[in-house]
């Protein structure tokens, strides 16, 4: 890199992590915890979302961010199912800036909401570098993508406070063995909590949810 | 973007056309094609690069340049095959450049080969935006990442030649329809030819096959 463009990229950095405080800010004042959801295309997080929201039911109050590059075919997805979305449009560009999700995030009924979870643009790569001022990454992997993507791809799977493992009802079909998976896991993050799920039948939901509602409820217990 | 960014993402630009158009060049008088193979991490890149030396035999010589973020097994996997394969690793970068690309491709045994296939970081998004001097981007695609992907992720689509479906083994287990995804293809590019294969059984790989052969033939029959 020439020096103007490690310039420009400090600078592009540090602005992002200021709006990314700013939100951190604000979430820590309403008691809000952010998650930010990051994955691959159709490694399944809309359907994660879909999932949870059939097995929460009152469970606790949230919204989604959703993030595309093109198109509000997600956010009309969780809109169908009543839950509280804000599309949000990259025009392009391969991941969720700090300030995009700030513009978002102050014009949500904060004071009735939990959690907000942000669905970043689908990529393994670009997000995991871009604070957005969240509590906690979670890393959404497909099993269907192969057991070596945690090593592939460290740099989300090291920074991740969580990781889900989806589509775990075609392991019998898929040379992808759920152990191994999670072992290569272990090898850039020994401590992360992995849950393997199928959000179309809701098999594993339950641990996965019981950690977001712990969350949630640290984040309540915080002194104002 | 503020004046600064612009001047310097256009200088990025303009110098990664400018090693593209190099690469083209030494391309053309060598006659050698060159593929940019794109998709998500675990769409079946290198499943599809070991199906195809499988059901290739002696058709035609190619060999092929392997991006990763971190790691060298997509190359050690393709070693073991014994394809000539040079493993390109960015660091954390989202997307081949056109310098890299270069910089392994003129050091290949150009005057053995018909072609050269560039296995793309694994990432729907960013690497679109970058020519590394290749013949045509080619989109791979996994039906289990769902059927929107072409209009979500468009730009893709809409410049690649050609679009490879894998994973087709798969549909009986999964909430996809081939129809509707080559549909959803059609919708961002009417013409790009589609090959469904199943890289682990071989399916559908000869019609792809015979595409690669075809436009290997063309290049070599460009003039010197």
């Amino acid at each position: 890199m020439s020096p103007t463009t490690i310039k420009v990229y400090r600078d592009l950095m540090e602005k992002n992590a200021a709006w990314a405080d700013m939100t951190r800010r604000l979430a820590a004042k309403k008691h809000v915890a952010i998650l930010n959801l990051i994955g691959s295309p159709g490694c399944g997080k809309t359907t994660l979302l879909e999932g949870m929201v059939r097995e929460l039911g009152p469970h606790f109050r949230f919204a989604v961010l959703e993030g595309d590059v093109e198109t509000t075919r997600d956010a009309e997805r969780l809109d169908a199912l009543r839950i509280p979305v804000c599309q949000l449009i990259t025009s392009g560009a391969c991941h969720l800036s700090a300030q995009l999700v700030h513009t978002a995030f102050r014009d949500l009924p904060l004071d009735d909401l939990d959690v907000v979870i942000v669905e970043n643009v689908g990529n393994l790569v670009c997000p995991a570098g871009f604070d957005i001022g969240e509590a906690a990454k979670v890393a959404v992997l497909s099993l269907t993508e192969g057991e070596d993507k945690p090593v592939k791809y460290p740099q989300l799977f090291h920074e991740a406070g969580a990781v889900v493992m989806t589509k775990i009802d075609l392991l019998p079909h898929i040379p992808a063995d759920l152990d191994t998976c999670i072992a290569a896991v272990r090898q850039v993050n020994g401590a992360v909590p992995v849950f393997p799920v199928c959000a179309l039948d809701g098999r594993g939901l339950p641990p996965w949810i019981a950690w977001i509602e712990r969350l949630a409820t640290q984040t309540r217990g915080k002194d104002r």
